[in-house]
């Protein structure tokens, strides 16, 4: 027995205070932000600190003009984007056009400030765009009322920023953590189809539509104004989108020509409002923008309305775009922080989003984040740090200020035609086919999420979704799986025996396997099993089972409930006369054991700290009492 | 190396089907019902299943005699206290008292057919009657409209017949595993102490009361009507209430005295009747039950209301009281069962009530299941089968045929202290205590509940109470507790190096073990902690480290999302020249790994049987990169 100087360590459980400001370092702080200036110097420390904080301290003093050629381009090339983008989710939203560009405007250089992810490029967002506006669509209308739907947009805006900020500040970005990436494809999936849909109208030059978003409604308004359709705004959308496409098929051929799709959409409505001002395109049929004043953003903080009436749904509209904006910005944080191979703190991102949405709703801009495809744009543009955003904001600034004009003879059907090639990008068939491949549940999350989104409705999709995730982590806590362990021949191992049929099984002795942790949700099935497992290896073997250990090394915590369940165990199968043995509890579970008294019930010597040991220890014992039977037999 | 025979085994992963069909069978059978006739001939798998569905068949034919006296005995034992019980409850539900009564003769006989417990004894229970008082109260008043209160309260049993065998059949009795035993103790307290204070009206003889149930609204009812106290009322009330304690005081110390404790009830309403009877209490302030006909159960099918004004109330008031029937119900089965060593059949157990409320329904009685307290007695008094519930519903046709109009006697305030006694016995202070020292999140979990339900009201406290449960479930799995192992020394094992602190680790290579399912909603953090473990290694032993080794064992299963993070870290890793070893994977976590192409990504060297086994692979790739280091050096 190698192990026979080591035991299975019964310390005294450690305080709860100890324990518990652990669990919540684990939960709220797992990155540990702290740990780099824990040991320093008070003056240092509140330096660093402000440093963490305001993380520009950080890299604007070790900025030099190497970084800063990248980041020019970078953001150049983003602003290129931004334009033709930020246009065109304004129209998404029925908002003015021009609030799309001062969208593009202050919230880059507040992220500039506070966002601690060098890749991400700030702008407005499609989903949340169409999201706010179906919300705030439903208090207020923007036809009838067009300010007064501005205003609770702005409101929203200003709710977004204020959650964000209350759940970063509380360390709750871990909700983030219950999007899985099935929900987040699915979701983008349907999101990029009602999207596109929507584009029918501008793409058609249709006058009419429905104020719906889901498949259905559009198709039968399609079906119904189809008298309206305009087939010179039809020909020159296809044409755009064609070559829009194109540009995006030579960026995935060759990764070096990504600024072809870069500043595609940018030449799309150059093209197009070329086209509107030499060829009188208004005539011909094709809607343009239109109405783009020259000058910066107007301040806005008086018009921000919280009048009860429209309170409800305010809220609610910053709360569910907040949650999918700062979902969109995380995620693809961390996945170009991956590729960097850096690290992205996702509640100092969520604090720095909400500090953008606050500025941005008292200066006439609306909910922005870090969008996938501008950030992706920034990267293949090489930026360096957040520098990028500030070009970005200057030459949206100049924009602004001299170009504006110029941008009003943008066709309609041009941003369509660019909506409609982003959302195409946006629908990750390859993904959805690999999910079916490897996981069916996953899939029917990912489905749930894209058929919810396309046939009823955004939140509608995303809660079926989440919701049937949140199933599937209860039902696999719920049913932990359990396994039966045989000896593999020859070593010292005890391994699954249905993975590995070569595997011996003891006689008298079954040794099974519990992972996950153990308590209420799980422990009337762990019991059964249990003794299902007893009842299978009888009916099997044929011979009676006397020992049954269990190996814990995979369970990490137990509640209550669980240990109840150990100790009705440790009763009943006393009533079989069978021994309960325990095999390498971890320290969680060998504490609580300890305080509910059933290491004392059970006595220390059912517990192992191998489950070579306990087998060593069952045969020892079982020796010895068919040693005294004999003994016995031989007095009698 | 012991195990240099052995490998993992990468046999193709099993067909969707085969494991889709496990899975099932593990969630919705995992007692595996039909495992006792699954090999046998057509005609006997024909009776066996008709004996399982209805067990009467199966246990009456081999009834005898000898187990009739034992039932008989505990049938007549029930019925006494089914009689007074019945009564209070009724009145707790204000219903008319008799329904009480005829609640306690049809629904039994049902069970016997039905019902796979051998322990259960069925009745009213408080903390329903009550409850559905609450749900239809608020849409029909009883005092105004006593009939259609009534009628009413029929259509909600039917409701609730009809969702419990619903879920019965559908197998969804693993909802009851949802509902933790910290939960169950924090309901019962918080019920019983707002039921106590109902009680207050009938044991002060107030005329006025509350409709209200939390502690703060009876509180301040009966502070204004104080003036209509009763002192005659209140000193017999209290006479009784210390008799009924010290009975129950008795029992605890003499288990073998139950039946002073189970009869003391009975010996309550007979004193009170002869009291109110000879000494015309009634003159003096105590009121009695009034107006009990002769006569078994009237049909009531035709009442059954359908009414689209009521019909959300009776179906909410159905499927919440149904919910919190079935878990008392099935709790109570479950506890004896394992006492005695037996199985109870969940689901069928839940068909069984079904089938007991749709059948009350039709015979003017209200929600039935199996209580607490009369169960308890039940078993006390040596039940052998379902049986006693036949001799309680032949005593109960008895009571009704000649005796009901006796019990009219019955004062009010001597069921206001049967009622204080029973709820008395259901706060479990020792429990709570017990909570609060093991575990403090559950002590949460079961305050939450007992508080909710006192000082708000019973759905707010049990949502409450389910909530936190279900977070913390969640939170179990979003931060599974990693940790690192080291090797205890002259051993080949490895163990948690904060349990056993005399472990060593090994110089560049970092050993952690993951338990619990990996998927989306721990990924994220597992991914982070497993680089900080990395990062506090180097910081720590001032060594890089080259290999990283995670032993799989304990995780049961993964998702995409967790797979994902995988292939993400072992690019990190190989961004940083560190390696990546898995070691034992469980069969379903290396299947996905499988598809996912995970497998061929790491190469399958790199998939270990045991620790040991791993470290001795990277020691000998290390020693052999070095050797031909320093043979190029020589080279060179």
């Amino acid at each position: 027995m190698a192990s026979s100087t080591h035991s299975v360590n019964f310390a005294a459980p450690r305080k709860f205070f100890t324990t518990f400001k652990n669990d919540c370092k684990e939960t709220f702080f797992p990155d540990d932000p702290f740990r780099k200036f824990r040991h320093d110097k008070p003056l240092q420390k509140f330096s660093k600190t402000v440093q963490y904080f305001v993380p520009v301290f950080e890299w604007f003093p070790r900025y030099d003009f190497r970084l800063l050629r990248y980041d020019l381009l970078a953001g150049i090339t983003i602003t290129t984007l931004a334009i033709p983008q930020g246009i065109s989710y304004a129209k998404l939203a029925d908002l003015p056009p021009i609030i799309g560009l001062y969208s593009s405007f202050v919230p880059p250089f507040i992220y500039a400030l506070f966002g601690s992810s060098k890749n991400l490029a700030v702008g407005t967002v499609a989903a949340c765009s169409l999201l706010i506006h179906e919300t705030i669509g439903a208090v207020a209308s923007s036809k009838d009322d067009p300010t007064l739907y501005l205003h609770l947009i702005y409101t929203a805006t200003f709710f977004t920023g204020i959650f964000q900020i209350a759940i970063g500040f509380s360390r709750l970005g871990i909700l983030v953590d219950f999007l899985s990436h099935s929900t987040i494809t699915g979701f983008m999936g349907g999101t990029a189809i009602i999207i596109c849909l929507q584009q029918l109208k501008g793409l058609l030059g249709l006058k009419h539509f429905t104020s719906e978003t889901d498949v259905v409604s559009v198709i039968k308004a399609v079906l119904q104004y189809k008298d309206e359709c305009k087939w010179q705004s039809a020909v020159a959308g296809l044409v755009f989108l064609c070559f829009l496409q194109t540009a995006r098929y030579v960026r995935q051929r060759k990764p070096k020509l990504f600024w072809v799709s870069a500043i595609s959409p940018m030449a799309v409505v150059v093209a197009g409002c070329l086209y509107a001002y030499l060829g009188n395109a208004e005539q011909h049929g094709i809607a343009i923008v239109g109405d783009l004043k020259k000058g910066l953003n107007p301040v806005s903080i008086h018009y921000l309305n919280f009048d009860r009436q429209y309170l409800p749904a305010t809220i609610r509209a910053g709360i569910v775009t907040g949650l999918i904006a700062m979902v969109e910005g995380i995620a693809i944080g961390r996945s170009f922080a991956i590729i960097k191979n850096e690290q992205v703190d996702g509640n100092k991102e969520i604090i720095a989003f909400g500090f953008m949405n606050i500025i941005g709703s008292f200066t006439s801009c609306y909910l922005t984040t870090g969008p996938f495809s501008k950030t992706a744009v920034n990267v293949s543009a090489g930026c360096k740090t957040a520098m990028s955003n500030v070009v970005q904001g200057v030459c949206m600034m100049l924009t602004l200020l001299f170009l504006a004009p110029v941008f009003s003879y943008t066709p309609l059907v041009a941003l369509a035609a660019i909506i409609m090639s982003a959302m195409l990008g946006l629908i990750n068939y390859e993904e959805m086919y690999h999910l079916y491949k490897v996981d069916k549940f996953d899939f029917l999350i990912c489905m749930a999420a894209f058929f919810g989104v396309s046939f009823k409705s955004m939140d509608v999709g995303l809660l079926l979704s989440v919701g049937l995730a949140l199933l599937r982590a209860l039902l696999y806590v719920a049913r932990p799986a359990p396994c039966k362990l045989g000896k593999l021949p020859d070593t010292g191992l005890f391994r699954d025996t249905e993975q590995y049929p070569e595997t011996t099984s003891l006689e008298g002795i079954l040794v099974l396997q519990l992972g996950s942790p153990i308590y209420f949700a799980n422990c009337t099935y762990i019991r059964e099993r249990i003794l299902r497992y007893i009842y299978e290896e009888h009916a099997a073997s044929k011979t009676e089972v006397e020992h049954v250990l269990l190996d814990l090394s995979g369970v990490s915590s137990i509640d209550m409930s669980g240990i109840e369940t150990f100790i009705e165990l440790g009763r009943v199968l006393k009533g079989k006369s069978i021994k309960l043995g325990i095999v390498n509890p971890r320290i969680e579970v060998l504490e609580k054991m300890t305080l509910a008294k059933f290491v004392d019930v059970l006595g220390r010597q059912a517990f192992h700290l191998s489950v070579e040991e306990a087998i060593n220890y069952c045969r020892f014992t079982f020796d010895r009492a068919r040693k005294s039977a004999s003994n016995n037999d031989d007095a009698a």
